[in-house]
């Protein structure tokens, strides 16, 4: 194996769980090349107008594109699209090929295109930012080396899974006294069949690429059907697997692209195929539930959630305020680990600098997001861009409902493109008692601060929302360390992502590749997560073949 | 550890897949005790007419029972029973204590109840033998150390897979440039939350307890709902576990009976209660699709499936015609992976001893079937009793609708028991057009000899039947080495268990723990498999609690 080294890296890694990377997070020419970032930013801009070629798939008919750049730039890419009739067949007629291929084999070609994704990770970078509307430097990283960290993850814990069974013939030699019972035995992975990966339009890649590498380790021919707005960046991705694929004599169909439009999509043609078994899907919890009822289909989902913050008390309140105030600010919000719901006790909080009342901690809270979104040198670089019209409506509607406003949302200035379309974080305060109002997940820069009676009741509202709607992250601050350990006890049952204390430079909204799970699979927010044995082991069965000896 | 050593050797046999067994089949005195036999049957005389008052079960209303010996002795045993309600709080009253158990420690009473259900084994066998009607072999050996083997089996995996994650907290420091990103990091094991394990009349024990253990190994408390037609052979083991559980210092309600009747079942109840996140299920298709369907239950299932016979050639076929001569009456074909379904191509076939035509293999092998039936010494000792009225009836009227009959069903002598109910196997001639005839699940002594143009229509049929109808195991006979290696391209990927040239000691029928894969989870006959990662990982999540260092 050529790329040995790698993956036994990956797989101490992910049982070890401290820090690791394999791919740099920052875009550094001493990295990437000294003219990566030019070169991709060239390439990039002659892209618009044209249509994409790079992809090696057969049977287009006709071409799709809709995608528009947040930013307000021109966009107007067209893309080759194809029939499920024909995504179907390229996949089955790839599919015994790369089935056959030892797991080693699929595993060094696949840590290969993560190899060569490098040289592209500037061109997905700008492709991610001009179709999700993420800022620059978190476009090229979650497209780029967190994705690509996330697929390593998944190609290693399948080669984990995959190495558990023999792969030679084993000889079964049963003593029955006189005689002995003797069977050659031989076990064979037999991979599921084809998988689908649905993608969403603001992480168009980092939610899919987990589903792909898991897919393709496991011998299963997939196809990326990316969100009609943010096919670019995976797009690029896929074209680069193809090349990879064909020049180690595989065929490129193992892995295609199914752009469509909003007009005519084929998501559900293709999801009810019956030759298609895996489906990931990352996206609305409508779709996602529909998804998951689709009769015997194996699925992994991602959906909508309410992710909330607890508030006790303070070890640091300025340091918690500002990371809490950038976890809100971060792409505007447009993070499904983003905090929604903020509890803060009526009779307010204690904290480092002495006890704080409700009102204290919210203007505190308040100010630390107002003046990152106004700081000329970070507003646009953490907020980004509003990805959508209806998430840019949502909080316009929002903010007319009469609710009680902490903080207008703003246009956050943008000189590079100033026709961006932003938004800094609107800010409403509700009771308790108001848990319709807040139990829905209102997607973008938009939180509710709750006034509760007391800690014990933001603990149960927290938990009641993780057992109602589900959630992804759980932000919980408090000085008090038996406080903790009951909050611990209380709601580790429901099975969410927790946090204590964030004050530095790490924000609730993200989990570290080969440390972090992203998602835990056992609430409503979806039945995946990134990356455990479950969502690998599910996409392939075992065949045992025994022969009379 | 107490019990490392076994547990070590469990995990060491489950990656080597050679053989390997825990405890021994025989039903020997100088393994289980001299006497274990005799004490036993005594033990199992005194039950008739009595109330079953083994269980530690608190909150009993009532009792029922209504099995039957299929050999024809009376047996009136009543049972507590409880209702759904009392089931799940005393579940969730005892779920804490155990979720917290390390795993470690959750491992070595587990294997303890193994260690200790040794000295019941004896009863068990008794119990099972006169609720399905099993010979008394089959009935140690299945539900005794076959069936302990399979939960160790589960226990090795649970351990395996949790013993994955740290244990202590683990210190995740990310280089930032100037400053480090630190944290700590604990890795939680969430169980999913009570499972519902429900068995089956036929293998009451050996299909029950692999689900129990890999709930119980990952921290879920079970509640066991038996068949009310077999209940003692699980009611004993339950009991014994509660006894274990009891004097480890934990509450003996992590595992609970429910027992219901046929009048008044609560399997529905239970199964929909929103407490149960986890149901095992072996049965019917019907029952079983209703079980898969229920939402937000994960389903861990065994329903029926159509298991097929191809003959190509004989290397050695009087051995081979033996064997599955065997293989059709082995508990009068009342088991889930019994073959059904024998295609012989109509120009006969190749043997050892020259060409056969297709009319001599089926004559030899109905010899052979009936010679082993009437066999004084073997009959009654391998093919049992009926354990159902249905069943018997089933045979009757088969054998009445028009079908080309090759060996009528006899009674089977067996001179302890004279009012057993019996039959020897149900031989039927059919074409391979009369797909809709063979392509039911006739459960019982019935075998179809279909006549096919050619192995390759031979193999084209099978294939569908397993797609169509789902299949535990498929045997074949093939001397060319060629058409084997063919075989295998064209049926793996359906996913089904396959043997190749069966002629010795050993039976299709048969699985052996730590080496075959009970089902592979991946056709309509069940989504599950003894012991897969697959069998374990689904029944926890895993949680991560990240804190500011």
């Amino acid at each position: 194996m050529k790329h040995k080294t790698i993956l036994e890296n990956a797989i101490k890694a992910m049982r070890a769980r401290t820090y690791y990377a394999q791919y740099p997070e920052a875009p550094s020419g001493k990295v990437y090349g000294e003219t990566a970032n030019d070169d991709a930013k060239k390439r990039f801009e002659t892209l618009s107008n044209s249509t994409f070629n790079q992809l090696l798939q057969e049977g287009a008919s006709g071409t799709v594109g809709e995608e528009r750049s947040p930013y307000g730039i021109p966009l107007s890419i067209q893309y080759p699209a194809f029939s499920t009739e024909t995504l179907i067949k390229n996949a089955q007629n790839a599919q015994k090929q790369w089935a056959n291929a030892s797991y080693e084999k699929r595993a060094d070609i696949l840590i290969e295109t993560l190899e060569q994704m490098k040289n592209v990770f500037f061109d997905i970078a700008y492709a991610t930012m001009h179709t999700t509307g993420q800022a620059f430097m978190m476009s090229f990283q979650a497209s780029g080396p967190h994705a690509a960290d996330r697929a390593l993850e998944a190609i290693a814990m399948g080669y984990e899974e995959l190495s558990r069974y023999p792969v030679t013939t084993v000889r079964w030699d049963k003593p029955l006294g006189k005689v002995n019972a003797v069977l050659d035995k031989r076990f064979y992975v037999v991979p599921r069949g084809i998988g689908l990966v649905i993608g969403c339009s603001t992480f168009p890649v980092w939610n899919t690429v987990p589903g792909v590498y898991a897919n393709l380790i496991t011998g299963n021919p997939t196809i990326v059907k990316p969100h009609p707005k943010a096919i670019l960046p995976i797009a690029i991705w896929v074209a680069k697997m193809q090349e990879v694929l064909k020049n180690a004599g595989f065929d490129p169909h193992i892995i295609q692209l199914a752009p469509d439009s909003t007009q005519n999509p084929i998501t559900k043609q293709l999801a009810e195929h019956p030759a298609v078994k895996l489906i990931d899907f990352t996206g609305s919890s409508h779709f996602g539930n529909y998804i998951e009822s689709i009769p015997n289909k194996t699925t992994f989902t991602e959906k909508s959630g309410v992710n909330s913050v607890i508030i006790d008390s303070f070890i640091d309140v300025d340091n918690a305020l500002e990371n809490l105030a950038f976890s809100v600010s971060l792409y505007s919000g447009q993070m499904c680990t983003a905090p929604q719901n903020f509890f803060i006790p009526k009779n307010g909080v204690n904290t480092n600098i002495g006890h704080l009342s409700f009102e204290e901690v919210v203007q505190k809270f308040a100010d630390k997001v107002k003046n990152l979104a106004q700081n000329p040198k970070m507003g646009a670089g953490v907020l980004g861009a509003i990805q959508s019209e209806d998430t840019y409506q949502r909080i316009q509607n929002t903010k007319n409902q009469g609710y009680k406003i902490i903080l207008e949302p703003q246009p956050i200035q943008n000189p590079e493109f100033p026709n961006s379309r932003t938004s800094s974080p609107l800010l409403i305060q509700v009771n308790a008692a108001d848990y319709e109002k807040y139990a829905q997940e209102l997607f973008g820069p938009i939180a509710f601060i709750i006034q509760t009676e007391n800690t014990q009741e933001s603990i149960s509202l927290a938990k009641k929302l993780v057992e109602d709607k589900g959630g992804l992250t759980l932000s919980i601050y408090t000085s008090n360390a038996e406080t903790k350990e009951n909050m611990l006890q209380e709601l580790l049952p429901v099975s969410v992502a927790i946090a204590f204390n964030l004050s530095g430079p790490t924000w609730i909204n993200q989990s570290a590749g080969f440390s972090d799970f992203h998602g835990t699979g056992g609430n409503k927010a979806g039945n995946a997560a990134y990356t455990t044995p479950e969502f690998i082991v599910k996409r392939f069965t075992v065949v045992g073949v025994r022969e009379q000896a």
